[in-house]
Protein backbone atom coordinates (compact mmCIF):
# COMPACT_ATOMS: atom_id res chain seq x y z
CA UNK A 1 0.00 0.00 0.00
CA UNK A 2 1.05 3.42 -1.34
CA UNK A 3 1.96 5.66 1.70
CA UNK A 4 -1.45 6.99 2.05
CA UNK A 5 -0.01 9.96 4.35
CA UNK A 6 1.19 11.62 1.54
CA UNK A 7 -1.51 10.55 -0.34
CA UNK A 8 -4.29 11.71 1.80
CA UNK A 9 -3.30 15.21 3.37
CA UNK A 10 -6.28 14.31 6.00
CA UNK A 11 -4.80 10.95 6.89
CA UNK A 12 -2.48 12.30 10.13
CA UNK A 13 -5.50 13.73 11.09
CA UNK A 14 -6.95 10.01 12.15
CA UNK A 15 -6.99 7.82 15.26
CA UNK A 16 -5.46 4.28 14.61
CA UNK A 17 -8.96 3.15 14.87
CA UNK A 18 -10.44 5.36 11.95
CA UNK A 19 -7.80 4.58 9.95
CA UNK A 20 -7.78 0.85 10.54
CA UNK A 21 -11.73 1.33 9.51
CA UNK A 22 -10.56 3.02 6.25
CA UNK A 23 -7.76 0.55 5.41
CA UNK A 24 -10.17 -2.34 5.58
CA UNK A 25 -12.98 -1.10 2.90
CA UNK A 26 -9.93 0.75 1.06
CA UNK A 27 -9.29 -0.64 -2.79
CA UNK A 28 -7.31 0.51 -5.58
CA UNK A 29 -9.15 0.51 -8.98
CA UNK A 30 -7.43 0.48 -12.34
CA UNK A 31 -9.06 2.18 -15.47
CA UNK A 32 -7.24 2.18 -19.04
CA UNK A 33 -7.06 5.56 -20.85
CA UNK A 34 -10.33 6.84 -21.96
CA UNK A 35 -12.16 4.72 -19.08
CA UNK A 36 -15.18 6.32 -17.61
CA UNK A 37 -14.71 5.82 -13.64
CA UNK A 38 -17.49 7.43 -12.19
CA UNK A 39 -20.38 9.68 -12.92
CA UNK A 40 -22.23 11.57 -9.98
CA UNK A 41 -25.64 11.60 -11.15
CA UNK A 42 -25.63 7.44 -10.68
CA UNK A 43 -24.44 7.98 -6.70
CA UNK A 44 -21.71 8.67 -4.61
CA UNK A 45 -18.44 6.39 -5.26
CA UNK A 46 -15.97 8.09 -2.45
CA UNK A 47 -12.97 9.87 -2.37
CA UNK A 48 -10.20 8.88 -5.43
CA UNK A 49 -6.56 9.40 -4.42
CA UNK A 50 -4.97 8.83 -7.97
CA UNK A 51 -2.08 6.73 -7.37
CA UNK A 52 -0.71 6.98 -10.83
CA UNK A 53 -1.85 8.60 -14.42
CA UNK A 54 -4.62 11.12 -14.41
CA UNK A 55 -7.99 11.75 -14.43
CA UNK A 56 -10.32 14.67 -16.02
CA UNK A 57 -13.12 16.03 -14.85
CA UNK A 58 -16.11 17.33 -17.38
CA UNK A 59 -19.20 18.09 -17.90
CA UNK A 60 -21.70 16.73 -20.90
CA UNK A 61 -24.56 18.34 -22.43
CA UNK A 62 -27.97 16.60 -23.60
CA UNK A 63 -26.10 16.67 -27.27
CA UNK A 64 -23.64 15.02 -26.12
CA UNK A 65 -20.76 18.17 -25.91
CA UNK A 66 -17.85 17.78 -23.36
CA UNK A 67 -16.47 20.33 -21.40
CA UNK A 68 -12.87 19.45 -19.48
CA UNK A 69 -13.61 21.43 -16.33
CA UNK A 70 -9.66 20.28 -14.84
CA UNK A 71 -7.54 17.40 -14.18
CA UNK A 72 -6.28 15.61 -11.42
CA UNK A 73 -2.96 14.23 -11.54
CA UNK A 74 -0.95 11.70 -9.32
CA UNK A 75 0.02 12.08 -5.72
CA UNK A 76 -3.51 14.41 -6.24
CA UNK A 77 -7.21 13.50 -4.50
CA UNK A 78 -10.52 14.05 -6.46
CA UNK A 79 -13.32 14.59 -3.82
CA UNK A 80 -16.15 15.29 -6.14
CA UNK A 81 -16.49 11.94 -6.60
CA UNK A 82 -17.97 11.95 -3.04
CA UNK A 83 -20.52 14.68 -2.97
CA UNK A 84 -23.19 13.43 -1.55
CA UNK A 85 -20.48 13.78 1.91
CA UNK A 86 -20.98 17.65 1.00
CA UNK A 87 -23.98 19.08 0.66
CA UNK A 88 -23.33 22.07 -0.57
CA UNK A 89 -22.40 20.60 -4.20
CA UNK A 90 -25.30 20.65 -6.71
CA UNK A 91 -24.07 20.09 -10.03
CA UNK A 92 -22.68 16.37 -11.73
CA UNK A 93 -19.68 15.62 -13.33
CA UNK A 94 -18.35 12.76 -15.47
CA UNK A 95 -14.61 11.25 -14.19
CA UNK A 96 -12.69 9.62 -17.05
CA UNK A 97 -9.28 8.14 -16.92
CA UNK A 98 -7.11 10.10 -19.68
CA UNK A 99 -3.53 8.13 -19.38
CA UNK A 100 -3.80 4.36 -17.89
CA UNK A 101 -4.21 5.33 -14.39
CA UNK A 102 -5.02 3.94 -11.07
CA UNK A 103 -6.55 5.22 -8.22
CA UNK A 104 -7.14 4.36 -4.32
CA UNK A 105 -10.80 4.52 -3.80
CA UNK A 106 -11.84 5.81 0.12
CA UNK A 107 -15.70 4.64 0.07
CA UNK A 108 -18.43 7.19 1.21
CA UNK A 109 -19.59 4.81 3.59
CA UNK A 110 -16.32 4.31 5.59
CA UNK A 111 -15.84 7.99 5.64
CA UNK A 112 -19.59 9.31 6.71
CA UNK A 113 -19.04 8.52 10.12
CA UNK A 114 -15.54 9.32 10.64
CA UNK A 115 -16.31 12.87 9.29
CA UNK A 116 -18.76 13.76 11.67
CA UNK A 117 -16.15 13.12 14.85
CA UNK A 118 -13.35 15.12 12.69
CA UNK A 119 -14.44 18.55 11.54
CA UNK A 120 -10.83 18.48 10.16
CA UNK A 121 -11.31 16.19 7.12
CA UNK A 122 -14.73 17.97 6.49
CA UNK A 123 -12.78 21.32 5.94
CA UNK A 124 -9.75 19.51 4.00
CA UNK A 125 -12.68 17.98 1.60
CA UNK A 126 -14.75 21.59 1.07
CA UNK A 127 -10.89 23.36 0.52
CA UNK A 128 -10.51 20.68 -1.91
CA UNK A 129 -13.49 21.44 -3.59
CA UNK A 130 -13.00 25.42 -3.48
CA UNK A 131 -9.31 24.37 -5.37
CA UNK A 132 -11.56 23.21 -8.20
CA UNK A 133 -13.76 26.02 -7.66
CA UNK A 134 -10.54 28.08 -9.06
CA UNK A 135 -9.56 25.64 -11.72
CA UNK A 136 -13.38 26.17 -13.11
CA UNK A 137 -13.54 29.68 -12.94
CA UNK A 138 -9.27 29.52 -15.20
CA UNK A 139 -11.30 27.04 -17.07
CA UNK A 140 -14.55 29.53 -17.95
CA UNK A 141 -12.77 32.37 -18.38
CA UNK A 142 -10.69 30.66 -21.02
CA UNK A 143 -13.66 29.48 -23.03
CA UNK A 144 -15.38 32.88 -22.51
CA UNK A 145 -12.67 35.24 -22.96
CA UNK A 146 -9.60 33.87 -24.81
CA UNK A 147 -9.30 33.67 -28.57
CA UNK A 148 -9.27 30.22 -29.60
CA UNK A 149 -5.91 30.39 -31.30
CA UNK A 150 -4.67 31.32 -27.97
CA UNK A 151 -6.74 28.67 -25.99
CA UNK A 152 -4.62 26.00 -28.27
CA UNK A 153 -1.39 27.31 -27.97
CA UNK A 154 -1.72 27.54 -24.33
CA UNK A 155 -2.55 24.09 -24.07
CA UNK A 156 -0.31 22.95 -25.92
CA UNK A 157 2.50 24.92 -23.87
CA UNK A 158 0.66 23.03 -20.30
CA UNK A 159 0.86 19.93 -22.19
CA UNK A 160 4.82 20.55 -23.22
CA UNK A 161 5.72 21.67 -19.46
CA UNK A 162 3.80 19.46 -17.80
CA UNK A 163 5.32 16.03 -20.08
CA UNK A 164 8.76 18.01 -20.11
CA UNK A 165 8.67 16.89 -24.03
CA UNK A 166 8.30 18.51 -26.91
CA UNK A 167 6.69 15.84 -28.73
CA UNK A 168 3.00 15.42 -27.60
CA UNK A 169 0.97 12.37 -28.44
CA UNK A 170 -2.64 13.13 -28.82
CA UNK A 171 -5.53 13.74 -31.07
CA UNK A 172 -7.73 16.85 -32.21
CA UNK A 173 -10.46 15.63 -30.96
CA UNK A 174 -8.63 15.71 -27.56
CA UNK A 175 -7.27 18.50 -27.39
CA UNK A 176 -10.93 20.19 -28.49
CA UNK A 177 -12.52 18.24 -25.49
CA UNK A 178 -10.00 19.49 -23.31
CA UNK A 179 -10.65 22.98 -24.48
CA UNK A 180 -13.99 22.85 -25.05
CA UNK A 181 -13.92 23.42 -28.64
CA UNK A 182 -15.09 21.35 -32.20
CA UNK A 183 -12.08 19.07 -33.67
CA UNK A 184 -12.92 20.65 -36.98
CA UNK A 185 -11.97 24.10 -35.21
CA UNK A 186 -8.91 22.88 -33.72
CA UNK A 187 -7.66 21.08 -37.02
CA UNK A 188 -8.12 24.37 -38.41
CA UNK A 189 -5.54 26.16 -35.94
CA UNK A 190 -3.37 23.61 -36.00
CA UNK A 191 -3.02 23.68 -39.22
CA UNK A 192 -2.54 27.36 -39.14
CA UNK A 193 0.34 26.73 -36.40
CA UNK A 194 1.88 24.39 -38.79
CA UNK A 195 1.92 26.63 -41.83
CA UNK A 196 3.73 29.11 -39.20
CA UNK A 197 6.13 26.76 -37.96
CA UNK A 198 5.00 26.28 -34.54
CA UNK A 199 4.39 23.27 -34.55
CA UNK A 200 4.48 19.88 -37.16
CA UNK A 201 1.54 17.53 -37.01
CA UNK A 202 1.27 13.56 -37.60
CA UNK A 203 -0.93 11.25 -37.13
CA UNK A 204 -1.63 11.05 -33.14
CA UNK A 205 1.07 13.35 -32.46
CA UNK A 206 2.24 16.82 -32.51
CA UNK A 207 5.44 18.19 -31.97
CA UNK A 208 6.71 21.63 -30.74
CA UNK A 209 9.09 22.77 -33.14
CA UNK A 210 9.13 26.49 -32.19
CA UNK A 211 8.87 27.24 -28.07
CA UNK A 212 9.76 30.71 -29.11
CA UNK A 213 7.15 31.01 -31.81
CA UNK A 214 4.24 28.99 -29.62
CA UNK A 215 5.21 31.65 -26.65
CA UNK A 216 4.37 34.91 -28.86
CA UNK A 217 0.13 32.97 -28.61
CA UNK A 218 0.24 32.83 -25.11
CA UNK B 1 -28.55 46.62 14.18
CA UNK B 2 -30.48 43.66 12.76
CA UNK B 3 -30.68 40.45 13.89
CA UNK B 4 -26.86 39.42 13.46
CA UNK B 5 -27.85 35.41 13.83
CA UNK B 6 -30.51 35.11 11.32
CA UNK B 7 -27.45 37.21 8.87
CA UNK B 8 -24.69 35.31 9.69
CA UNK B 9 -25.30 31.95 10.23
CA UNK B 10 -22.06 30.99 12.26
CA UNK B 11 -22.90 33.67 14.95
CA UNK B 12 -24.31 31.65 17.53
CA UNK B 13 -20.69 29.96 17.05
CA UNK B 14 -18.95 32.96 18.59
CA UNK B 15 -18.21 33.43 22.45
CA UNK B 16 -19.69 36.66 24.20
CA UNK B 17 -16.34 38.10 23.73
CA UNK B 18 -16.09 37.69 20.03
CA UNK B 19 -18.92 38.89 19.43
CA UNK B 20 -18.28 42.13 20.93
CA UNK B 21 -14.86 42.53 18.95
CA UNK B 22 -16.79 41.79 15.30
CA UNK B 23 -19.33 44.27 16.72
CA UNK B 24 -17.20 47.51 17.29
CA UNK B 25 -16.09 46.93 13.88
CA UNK B 26 -18.36 46.40 12.18
CA UNK B 27 -20.80 48.79 9.89
CA UNK B 28 -23.11 49.32 7.39
CA UNK B 29 -22.95 50.26 3.81
CA UNK B 30 -25.07 51.75 1.18
CA UNK B 31 -24.32 51.35 -2.40
CA UNK B 32 -26.83 52.85 -5.18
CA UNK B 33 -28.07 50.05 -8.37
CA UNK B 34 -25.03 49.82 -10.37
CA UNK B 35 -22.66 51.05 -7.92
CA UNK B 36 -19.39 48.85 -7.81
CA UNK B 37 -19.48 47.65 -4.13
CA UNK B 38 -15.58 45.97 -4.40
CA UNK B 39 -13.10 44.32 -6.88
CA UNK B 40 -11.73 41.17 -5.35
CA UNK B 41 -7.82 42.30 -7.25
CA UNK B 42 -7.54 45.37 -5.23
CA UNK B 43 -7.85 43.78 -1.32
CA UNK B 44 -9.73 42.06 0.76
CA UNK B 45 -12.62 43.95 2.01
CA UNK B 46 -14.83 41.38 4.55
CA UNK B 47 -17.60 39.33 4.46
CA UNK B 48 -21.16 41.08 3.33
CA UNK B 49 -24.75 40.12 4.77
CA UNK B 50 -27.14 41.52 2.39
CA UNK B 51 -29.61 43.95 4.67
CA UNK B 52 -31.44 44.74 2.02
CA UNK B 53 -31.27 45.03 -2.18
CA UNK B 54 -29.10 42.52 -4.17
CA UNK B 55 -25.83 42.20 -5.54
CA UNK B 56 -24.25 40.29 -8.27
CA UNK B 57 -20.79 38.85 -8.74
CA UNK B 58 -19.14 39.05 -12.10
CA UNK B 59 -16.25 38.72 -14.29
CA UNK B 60 -14.51 41.31 -16.72
CA UNK B 61 -12.80 40.60 -19.49
CA UNK B 62 -9.52 42.83 -20.79
CA UNK B 63 -12.03 43.68 -23.60
CA UNK B 64 -14.69 44.34 -20.86
CA UNK B 65 -16.83 41.72 -21.78
CA UNK B 66 -19.11 41.25 -18.16
CA UNK B 67 -20.61 37.50 -17.34
CA UNK B 68 -22.64 37.67 -13.87
CA UNK B 69 -21.84 34.25 -11.94
CA UNK B 70 -24.41 34.46 -9.51
CA UNK B 71 -26.31 36.75 -7.17
CA UNK B 72 -26.62 37.13 -3.79
CA UNK B 73 -30.31 38.42 -1.87
CA UNK B 74 -31.08 40.10 0.57
CA UNK B 75 -30.10 37.84 4.16
CA UNK B 76 -27.64 35.75 2.56
CA UNK B 77 -23.93 36.36 3.13
CA UNK B 78 -21.07 36.71 0.47
CA UNK B 79 -17.77 35.63 1.33
CA UNK B 80 -15.96 36.11 -2.37
CA UNK B 81 -15.38 39.45 -0.67
CA UNK B 82 -12.87 38.10 2.36
CA UNK B 83 -10.73 35.93 -0.40
CA UNK B 84 -7.69 36.28 1.43
CA UNK B 85 -9.35 34.57 4.28
CA UNK B 86 -9.43 31.79 2.03
CA UNK B 87 -6.38 30.54 0.82
CA UNK B 88 -7.73 27.92 -1.94
CA UNK B 89 -9.64 30.71 -3.54
CA UNK B 90 -7.13 31.67 -6.64
CA UNK B 91 -9.42 33.98 -8.54
CA UNK B 92 -11.08 37.15 -8.94
CA UNK B 93 -14.10 39.13 -9.30
CA UNK B 94 -16.35 41.77 -9.05
CA UNK B 95 -18.97 43.07 -7.15
CA UNK B 96 -21.96 45.09 -7.69
CA UNK B 97 -25.00 46.50 -6.23
CA UNK B 98 -27.87 45.37 -8.71
CA UNK B 99 -30.49 47.06 -6.82
CA UNK B 100 -30.21 49.96 -4.21
CA UNK B 101 -28.86 47.51 -1.37
CA UNK B 102 -27.65 48.09 2.37
CA UNK B 103 -24.82 45.26 3.17
CA UNK B 104 -23.47 45.01 7.08
CA UNK B 105 -19.55 44.45 6.39
CA UNK B 106 -17.37 42.21 8.72
CA UNK B 107 -14.22 43.28 8.05
CA UNK B 108 -11.27 40.67 7.68
CA UNK B 109 -8.91 41.92 9.95
CA UNK B 110 -11.01 41.34 12.96
CA UNK B 111 -12.52 38.16 11.57
CA UNK B 112 -8.67 36.92 11.01
CA UNK B 113 -8.04 35.97 14.50
CA UNK B 114 -11.34 34.80 15.03
CA UNK B 115 -11.34 32.27 12.55
CA UNK B 116 -8.07 30.57 13.57
CA UNK B 117 -10.00 29.43 17.08
CA UNK B 118 -12.89 28.56 15.78
CA UNK B 119 -12.51 25.83 12.65
CA UNK B 120 -16.86 25.85 12.17
CA UNK B 121 -16.43 29.07 11.18
CA UNK B 122 -13.78 28.31 8.33
CA UNK B 123 -15.77 25.72 7.46
CA UNK B 124 -19.22 27.99 6.95
CA UNK B 125 -16.84 29.44 4.58
CA UNK B 126 -16.03 27.09 2.66
CA UNK B 127 -19.09 25.69 2.73
CA UNK B 128 -20.71 29.05 0.78
CA UNK B 129 -17.96 29.28 -1.46
CA UNK B 130 -19.00 26.12 -2.92
CA UNK B 131 -22.62 27.07 -2.90
CA UNK B 132 -21.37 29.64 -5.00
CA UNK B 133 -19.33 26.88 -7.16
CA UNK B 134 -22.56 24.87 -7.14
CA UNK B 135 -24.41 28.24 -8.71
CA UNK B 136 -21.28 29.09 -10.79
CA UNK B 137 -21.22 25.26 -12.31
CA UNK B 138 -25.19 26.06 -13.20
CA UNK B 139 -23.62 29.62 -15.29
CA UNK B 140 -21.50 27.60 -17.33
CA UNK B 141 -23.42 25.07 -17.90
CA UNK B 142 -26.11 27.65 -19.40
CA UNK B 143 -23.41 29.59 -21.08
CA UNK B 144 -21.66 26.46 -22.81
CA UNK B 145 -24.82 24.23 -23.68
CA UNK B 146 -28.24 26.42 -23.58
CA UNK B 147 -29.47 28.04 -26.93
CA UNK B 148 -29.73 31.82 -26.54
CA UNK B 149 -33.41 32.09 -26.66
CA UNK B 150 -33.42 29.58 -24.13
CA UNK B 151 -31.42 31.17 -22.16
CA UNK B 152 -33.03 34.40 -22.40
CA UNK B 153 -36.57 33.13 -21.78
CA UNK B 154 -35.06 31.54 -18.13
CA UNK B 155 -33.93 35.16 -17.56
CA UNK B 156 -36.98 36.20 -17.81
CA UNK B 157 -38.79 33.15 -16.03
CA UNK B 158 -36.91 33.24 -13.45
CA UNK B 159 -37.11 37.32 -13.00
CA UNK B 160 -40.73 36.93 -13.03
CA UNK B 161 -41.05 34.40 -10.47
CA UNK B 162 -38.50 36.24 -8.05
CA UNK B 163 -40.17 39.58 -8.74
CA UNK B 164 -43.69 38.09 -8.56
CA UNK B 165 -44.54 40.33 -11.25
CA UNK B 166 -45.25 39.90 -14.79
CA UNK B 167 -43.35 43.46 -15.68
CA UNK B 168 -40.02 43.46 -15.60
CA UNK B 169 -37.85 46.77 -15.02
CA UNK B 170 -35.00 45.76 -17.15
CA UNK B 171 -32.62 46.68 -19.98
CA UNK B 172 -31.84 44.56 -23.13
CA UNK B 173 -28.30 45.59 -21.84
CA UNK B 174 -28.60 44.39 -18.48
CA UNK B 175 -29.89 41.46 -19.53
CA UNK B 176 -26.84 40.63 -22.09
CA UNK B 177 -24.96 41.37 -19.12
CA UNK B 178 -26.11 38.62 -16.82
CA UNK B 179 -26.71 35.56 -19.23
CA UNK B 180 -22.85 36.58 -20.96
CA UNK B 181 -24.46 37.66 -24.47
CA UNK B 182 -24.52 40.68 -26.68
CA UNK B 183 -27.35 43.50 -26.48
CA UNK B 184 -27.64 43.03 -29.80
CA UNK B 185 -28.37 39.73 -29.73
CA UNK B 186 -30.48 39.79 -26.66
CA UNK B 187 -32.39 42.95 -28.59
CA UNK B 188 -33.08 40.63 -31.51
CA UNK B 189 -33.95 37.24 -29.31
CA UNK B 190 -36.25 39.55 -27.36
CA UNK B 191 -37.91 41.30 -30.59
CA UNK B 192 -38.83 37.45 -31.87
CA UNK B 193 -40.46 36.64 -28.75
CA UNK B 194 -42.58 39.83 -28.98
CA UNK B 195 -43.59 39.30 -32.70
CA UNK B 196 -44.75 35.69 -31.08
CA UNK B 197 -46.60 37.75 -28.86
CA UNK B 198 -44.67 35.70 -25.65
CA UNK B 199 -43.80 39.43 -24.52
CA UNK B 200 -44.02 43.05 -24.88
CA UNK B 201 -41.59 45.53 -25.35
CA UNK B 202 -41.27 49.38 -24.02
CA UNK B 203 -38.38 51.56 -22.89
CA UNK B 204 -36.86 49.82 -20.03
CA UNK B 205 -39.75 47.40 -19.57
CA UNK B 206 -40.09 43.95 -20.79
CA UNK B 207 -44.09 42.70 -20.13
CA UNK B 208 -45.03 38.93 -19.91
CA UNK B 209 -47.82 38.59 -22.03
CA UNK B 210 -47.94 34.77 -21.65
CA UNK B 211 -46.88 32.74 -19.20
CA UNK B 212 -47.44 29.81 -21.18
CA UNK B 213 -45.39 30.80 -24.55
CA UNK B 214 -42.80 31.74 -22.32
CA UNK B 215 -42.46 28.28 -20.67
CA UNK B 216 -42.18 26.21 -23.80
CA UNK B 217 -39.07 28.38 -24.40
CA UNK B 218 -37.18 26.89 -21.01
Amino acid sequence: MKNLEKLFPFWSDLDDADKKQLEETMRVEKYGKGELIHRTDTGCKGILGVLSGQIRIYILSEEGREVTLFRIHENEVCVLSASCLLDSIEFDVLIEATEDTEVQVIQTCALNQIIKLNPAIELYLYKTVTENFSDVMWTMQQILFMRIDQRIAQFLWDEMVRKNSKTLQITHDEIAKHIGSAREVVTKVLKYLAKEEVVSLSRGKIEVISKEKLHKYL
